[in-house]
């Protein structure tokens, strides 16, 4: 009868973190996003575990040790410059041989390594760390520190927490893979926009400039990570369309002429063009259409008017011009950055949103403050 | 005592579903190919509810109906074809009430719907369905029919399905982002190889077509699935580095000058240093930088000879020069295909991989053959 009863409560034991398992891997798996997956796994594991603190590693292959992928809490910062090399410490044995470790008390285990307790002045007592294996490759280690309420981790915590490494594995090398795949889109537009800037030795590095304006406006009036990423994505191509313009006026050592002027003036229907085609860029193709409106209505290609032009369109449009200012042109040297400022000022209103430049230039100013300092 | 007995095997049983649900997740959320996620699900599906066959439906918003997103089994070709309007039969209903159905006997229950046991002559006796929900969104239903061992589905089934279903809605969701990122991609690079092709009105549409030919072979000669991929970017931006030869040169109706011609050569290295700067591209740039040379080395732009030659560049080389004979160019008229046939043998073992040639022809043939008939 005893022994039953206790049977029985081992086994709802197992129920309840076989629960917490599928409860915690729907959490895990229905996240692409690194950041936000790395900052609820870390939440999870330390209430999972009742951990004071805990990491995830990464192993850098080329320079065969790990670093800190991400660490919560109060020692987050400093632990993040730290690296291990590959064999010292709990962390990296256990990236070396693949296993599971568990050290109920770190001052009777050789292998720990007292360094980042000095550095990051925590005290640590307990670990458990397990290696996060996918596709049969040792990517990096999750680790907790000290158990909650000055308990030691033991066996059954470590069997639990490994099973939550396989899941942490699996749901990092997905959302890896996700962000390797945005990243490959997105360097491919750069690159091809690159080249068309160089088709005009002097618009070389254009867009990227323009994206890093564009972003620093997108930012300080607070879009959401979504907007910013096709702020991005619409600002790396507002110039594709000059890929339909000839090169003759593209590169052309002087002034244009008028007719010269209007074929010019053609390149962000173009680009429209290029984008509209393209399902899930359809809906940032006003972005690349009204970069060079004005907000008085006398810009081009419809002459659209204030808020109408979409705040994209609007925060590009001064990315754009300002660059433009900045850089030497083959008839006009660059203006420095005080005049190009004033000229922002002296637009304000007409050919530019007056809330956007006032943000840009205090954005500028700062960032520049900071660099000289 | 023989309560307690009792309430252990229950609790064995539940921890048995429960072991089987972290390793069908585990399992799931490891695939982001949806193709290859889907045969799993449904192959897992079968296994673990133990039914002779099993479903997943999609939701179409536009039409307002559900399609089989995949059917396994003999009856796999006869369904696909089928629709289920929202609302009708035991999928429809599950997709519009959003809620798990279990259906002992679909003789008893009228909201069956006889009709795609007729089509495809499969006897249903017994159903399971429960819907695919990810964010608060139905996605889907997923369906098991037909106990194994000519039993009926019960409570515990339906529930354990349930969950199942949970994680299904997950990994479908993941691999769908994934794919739609790719395809993001890839419609990106293809709609500025467009662009690209336009400059010249000669070469309009060139790009896709050269892709179309050049999968053609790669498909032939068993090329992996990753191979094919990579030579499908490779083909859409075999002549992206056109973007730096000026459109004088690219769109001149004639003959090129010597001078222009040596300028319009550049293309592939042009081409090539636009993908070099691109992580996961970088390997491709050989493929686009030796699409010009010749099997007996007098191409451009290294000389380079015969298996030397990537593969992939002698495959989009036979595509190229294929499209390039069979479209109208301002000096000539086109080829007709038999023609254009016997300058690919004619050229073979010089400018051509001769093996190539031969599977590309051949095919071709099959594809004009099937699409006469």
């Amino acid at each position: 009868m005893k022994y039953l009863k206790s049977r029985i409560r081992s086994l709802q034991k197992k129920i309840k973190n076989l629960e917490i398992l599928i409860d915690t891997t729907m959490v895990f798996s229905s996240i692409l996003d690194i950041d936000e997956l790395l900052n609820i796994v870390l939440q999870k594991a330390e209430e999972v575990m009742e951990a004071e603190v805990s990491s995830v590693f990464r192993i850098d292959e080329k320079k065969n040790d790990l670093y800190f992928f991400i660490a919560r809490g109060e020692v987050g910062k400093e632990a993040k410059a730290i690296r291990v090399p590959m064999g010292k410490g709990i962390v990296g044995w256990v990236a070396q041989h693949g296993k599971p470790l568990l050290v109920p008390d770190v001052t009777k285990d050789r292998r720990w390594f007292k360094g980042v307790d000095k550095k990051t002045k925590f005290v640590t007592r307990s670990i458990l760390a397990v290696p996060l294996i996918t596709k049969g490759k040792i990517i990096g280690v999750a680790e907790v520190l000290n158990k909650k309420g000055n308990r030691r981790f033991n066996k059954d915590d470590l069997e639990l927490f490994a099973a939550l490494g396989n899941q942490i594995a699996i749901a990092i090398e997905n959302a890896s893979l996700y962000s390797e795949l945005d990243e490959l889109f997105k360097s491919s537009i750069r690159s091809i926009s690159e080249a068309v800037d160089a088709k005009d030795p002097y618009t070389r590095g254009h867009s990227a400039r323009v994206v890093e304006y564009s972003l620093l406006m997108g930012e300080a009036v607070g879009l959401s990570k979504d907007d910013l990423n096709n702020l991005e994505i619409s600002a790396i191509l507002h110039d594709v369309g000059k890929i339909g313009v000839p090169d003759s006026i593209l590169g052309k050592p002087g002034k244009l002429t008028t007719q010269e002027y209007e074929y010019m003036k053609k390149h962000p229907e173009f680009g429209a063009g290029i984008i509209q085609p393209i399902d899930r860029l359809k809906k940032l193709s006003p972005n690349v259409l009204y970069h060079h409106e004005r907000i008085d209505g006398n810009g081009y290609p419809t002459g659209l008017k204030g808020k109408r032009i979409p705040l994209p369109a609007r925060i590009i449009c001064i990315a754009d011009s300002y660059d433009a200012m900045t850089t030497d042109r083959p008839y006009r040297k660059k203006k420095n950055i005080r005049a190009a400022f004033e000229e922002l000022h002296r637009c304000s209103g007409t050919q530019f949103d007056p809330k956007l430049v006032r943000i840009f230039v205090t954005e500028l100013e700062k960032q520049i403050l900071y660099q000289s300092t």
